[in-house]
C-alpha cells in the first residue's frame, strides 16, 4: 500500500501534495506501468484522509494523463512506453504520418499537428456506418450553401456549453478546411481592402491573400499582442488575429487588449476582426479569456475554428461564425456556391458532436499534450539547459517558446542541434522584415518521443554552450 | 408526454409517420417554440416503437429546422420568428432533394440534377465500409494538395480506358467541386487576366469570376459553339468552353471548331482553354469527338470535370487535368493549399472506380437517361405540340432544346404552362446583353415523371396555342 507522510505538505493542500507524491513516484519508477492503485478508500483509510482528498489527487492525475480508470476495477498507471513506441510502429515509412515530424531526426521540433493514433478513428468509423444506415434521405439531399442544419446545430450546441459562445445555427458557415474560409471572406469583404496579419504569424495565411493579389499588410507585437497603433498606421480594414494562443508567440491576448482591438474596429465603417480561435480546444492551463466573439457588442467579429487540428487533418472540417450584420451579404453574394464539404462527412461530424464524442476526444487530447508538455519540460527544467533558458506561450497549444540566453549564435546553435539530431525551428523564420529575436525557438513538441526527453535536452544543451 | 396513433401510418414508415405527426404539432402551434421534447428513449418507450425510429423522426426534424438540440441537454422546438426570414427562405429552396423538381408543379424542367435514387448508395456504403476496415493507415495519413495518389491513377487510368485521354496522375488536381477549382485556376492564371465565358451560358461560372473581380468577357455562339472572331476581339487570354454538350444550347462542338480554338490558345502568349467536360459521361448518340485535352499538343488545355454530377451533388470531389507546362507553376505557388477533399472519400472513389463500379454506374445512368429522353421525345413527336416544335442538343447530357414555332409571345407560353403545372425555363435565361431567341426551351428532363409524358406534351401544346 502507497504511503507518504502527509504532515509536511508546505504551502500544498493535502490532495495537491497527495497528487505530487504520485505523481514522483510514477516518474521515477516506483510505481511502473499497469500497476494497480489501491481503492480510494483503502488509501484514505491507510492515510487517515478523507475519501474526498484522494479522490481529488487521483482525479488530477487522471487528468494529466498519469493513471487511468477501469470502470469497476480500479485506477493503473499509464504505460508512456508502449503507447509511443505502438504510435511508432503504426506507420509505414513511406508515407508522411500526420503527426509530421521527420523520423531521420532524433527529435523533430518543427511539426504542428496533433498525433494521429489520437484521432478516435474506431468510433468514427461506428458513426460513420450509423449514418451510412440510418440516414439515407438526408445524404441524398443537397446541402445549404453554409452546411446542413444537423452540423450547424451541433456546433451551436457545443459553443454553447464549452466555449460559451451564443451564436444562431445559421451564423455558422461550413467550409472544406480554413483555407477554403479564407477566400470566401476576401470575396464577402472584398479584394480592395487591406488585410492585416500578425508579425511573426501564419505564413500560409499571408500566402493566400498574396495568391489572391489582396493587399496585405504585418503588423508587430508587443508583449499582449498586435500592436493597435500600427494597424491604425497600415489603414487595415480587416486584421487577422489569434487571441487564445498567438502563432507563434503563444501570447495569450489579455482582455484589456481585446477592448481595444474592438475598439479600433468600432472606429471605422468596414472593419472587421478575423478572430482565429485554432488552438482554443488545447488550452492546458490558466483561465479562459473571453472570446473577441463573445463580448463584440457591434458586429465586427468573424470567429474561425476547424476541426483539421482538433479532430484529423484528413477530414476536411472548418467553420466560420459571421457577425449578424454580415449574414445577409453572405447570402446574397456568395450563396450561389455549393457547400464544400461533403453531406457524409457532414452528418458524421453532426452525430459526432452530439452524442458528445467530440468532447470526449478534446478531453482526451488536452490531457494528452498537457502530460506531454509536462514531461518535456520537466526534463528540461532538470536538464543543465534548464538553467539558461526561459519559456512562454505553454498555457495553450502544441508549441511553446524557448529563449536560451547563450553567446553562440542562433544559427551555429540550429547547426550544432541538426547534427545532433534535433530539429529546431528559429522564432525569426516568422517575422517578416522586422528585426526579429535572436535564439528564440518555437517548440512544437506533439511528433517529440517524451521518452527521449532527457537526452534531448542535453543534445540541445551541448548545442548552446 | 406526446402520444399518437402508429397504427395506421398509411404508405408512411414508422419514423416518416412519427416525423409528420411532430412537425404538423409544430406548425399548428400544438408544441411551442422553446418547448423540449421528451428524450428518444422515453418517447420510443411511450409510444412502444423503437429508439431509432424515435432518432430518424428527430434527424428528420433537425435537418428541416423545426427542432434543435443541446449536448446533454435534449430536444427544443425552434423559434422560427427569432430566425431571421431570409434564412428560411434560402433553406427551404435549398433542401429540396437531389431530384430537384418542385413537386407542387406536374412537371419541372428546371432542376438540372441526376436523381439521387439513381446513386448506387447501397455499393457506395459498401465500400465507404471495407475502405474504414482495410485503410486506416492511409486514412490518416495527409494527402498531397493534389489528391492521394490511388485516387489521381484511378482517374487517369478510367480517362483512359473510357475517354482515350493519356494523362499521368500527376497531372490530375483533385478539389471539393468545380467551384473551388475555380478558385484555384484564378490563383493559378492571374487575376488580371481576361477570362472569356460562353455566352448563353453557365451563368455561376461568371458569378464566380465576378466574385473575385477578374476580368470577365462573354462571347457569342454560333451554331459550331464559341466565334473564335470575338474571341480575338475581346482580348481574352482565359476561354471557357463546354465543347462535349455546350450548356444551355446543347451544341456539340465539331472537330474544325475545335482545331480553331487550339490554333486561336497557340497564337498568344498565355492563353489558355479551360475545357468543362461534365456531360460527357452522359453521351446518349452519336460518336464521341475527341476532347480538346486529348488533341491539344501545345499545352493550352486545362480539362476539368466533376463527380458531383454522374455520382452525387452531395459527394463534393471534382478534378482538373493541368497541362504539364502548368504543372510546376502549379507547384511552386498553390502546393502550400492542402486538399479540400477529406481522405475518406478520396479513397472510397479511388476504389469504387478502380473496381469499375463507376463505369457500371455510369452505364446504368446513360440508359437510363437516353429510355428517359427517348420516352420524352416520342410522346412529344406523337402529341399536337409535335408540329410546331424543332429539337436540339439531344445527343447528350439531361436537356435539350425545344423551339416552338408559336405567334404566342414567350412570356404568355410560360405563364399560362405555369398555370397548368408545367415549369418551362427560357433560353433567353441564359443570355447577357445579346438579342436573345424568344420561344426556345431549355428542357431539364431529369425531375420530370415520364409516365406522365403525354398529357405535359398536351399542357404545353395548349399554352402555346
Amino acid at each position: 500500500m502507497l504511503t507518504y507522510n502527509l504532515m509536511h505538505t508546505g504551502s500544498d493542500s493535502l490532495y495537491e501534495y497527495l497528487y505530487k507524491s504520485i505523481k514522483h513516484d510514477i516518474m521515477h519508477g516506483m510505481l511502473k506501468p499497469g500497476d494497480k492503485l489501491p481503492s480510494k478508500r483503502s488509501l484514505a483509510a491507510n492515510l487517515g484522509v478523507s475519501v474526498i482528498t484522494v479522490e481529488n489527487a487521483y482525479a488530477q492525475l487522471m487528468d494529466q494523463g498519469y493513471i487511468y480508470s477501469i470502470p469497476k476495477k480500479g485506477y493503473y498507471v499509464t504505460d508512456f512506453g508502449s503507447m509511443l513506441a505502438e504510435k511508432k510502429q503504426s506507420f509505414a515509412k513511406e508515407m508522411a504520418p500526420l503527426t509530421g515530424g521527420d523520423t531521420s531526426y532524433f527529435a523533430d521540433f518543427s511539426s504542428n499537428q496533433t498525433a494521429s493514433d489520437l484521432f478516435p478513428f474506431t468510433i468514427w468509423s461506428k458513426v460513420v456506418r450509423e449514418i451510412l444506415s440510418d440516414s439515407r434521405m438526408q445524404l441524398m439531399t443537397n446541402s445549404p450553401c453554409g452546411g446542413i442544419s444537423a452540423l450547424r446545430n451541433s456546433i451551436a450546441g457545443y459553443l454553447k456549453a464549452f466555449r460559451g459562445l451564443d451564436v444562431q445555427p445559421e451564423q455558422i458557415i461550413i467550409g472544406a478546411g480554413t483555407e477554403y474560409l479564407y477566400s470566401l471572406l476576401i470575396q464577402l469583404l472584398g479584394s480592395d481592402q487591406t488585410y492585416a496579419v500578425e508579425n511573426p504569424g501564419y505564413r500560409r495565411l499571408e500566402q493566400i491573400y498574396r495568391s489572391f493579389h489582396v493587399p496585405c499588410a504585418r503588423i508587430p507585437l508587443d508583449a499582449e499582442g498586435i500592436c493597435i497603433s500600427n494597424l491604425e498606421d497600415a489603414g487595415a480594414d480587416i486584421v487577422h488575429v489569434t487571441p487564445s494562443h498567438q502563432y507563434p508567440t503563444g501570447i495569450v491576448m489579455p482582455i484589456s487588449r481585446r477592448y481595444e482591438l474592438l475598439g479600433w474596429a468600432a472606429r471605422g465603417e468596414g472593419r472587421y476582426i478575423i478572430e482565429d480561435d485554432y488552438d482554443s480546444e488545447l488550452r492546458l492551463s490558466g483561465q479562459p479569456i473571453p472570446t473577441l466573439q463573445s463580448i463584440d457588442l457591434s458586429e465586427r467579429v468573424i470567429y474561425l475554428n476547424t476541426f483539421t487540428k482538433t479532430l484529423c487533418s484528413t477530414v476536411r472540417i472548418s467553420y466560420m461564425i459571421l457577425p449578424k450584420g454580415l449574414l445577409s451579404r453572405f447570402y446574397e453574394k456568395l450563396s450561389f456556391y455549393s457547400c464544400t464539404v461533403s453531406n457524409f462527412e457532414q452528418y458524421t461530424l453532426a452525430r459526432f458532436i452530439e452524442e458528445g464524442k467530440f468532447e470526449t476526444h478534446v478531453n482526451r487530447l488536452r490531457s494528452h499534450y498537457r502530460r506531454k508538455q509536462d514531461l518535456l519540460l520537466e526534463a528540461l527544467w532538470k536538464s543543465r539547459l534548464g538553467n539558461m533558458v526561459s519559456i512562454t506561450g505553454e498555457r495553450a497549444g502544441l508549441h511553446f517558446l524557448m529563449r536560451v540566453h547563450t553567446k553562440v549564435p542562433q544559427r551555429e546553435v540550429m547547426g550544432r542541434a541538426k547534427s545532433r539530431g534535433i530539429k529546431l525551428v528559429a522564432l525569426s523564420d516568422y517575422y517578416h522584415g522586422e528585426q526579429s529575436p535572436e535564439n528564440v525557438y518555437v517548440m512544437h513538441y506533439s511528433a517529440v518521443d517524451v521518452t527521449r526527453a532527457r537526452e534531448i535536452m542535453e543534445r540541445i544543451y551541448k548545442s548552446c554552450i
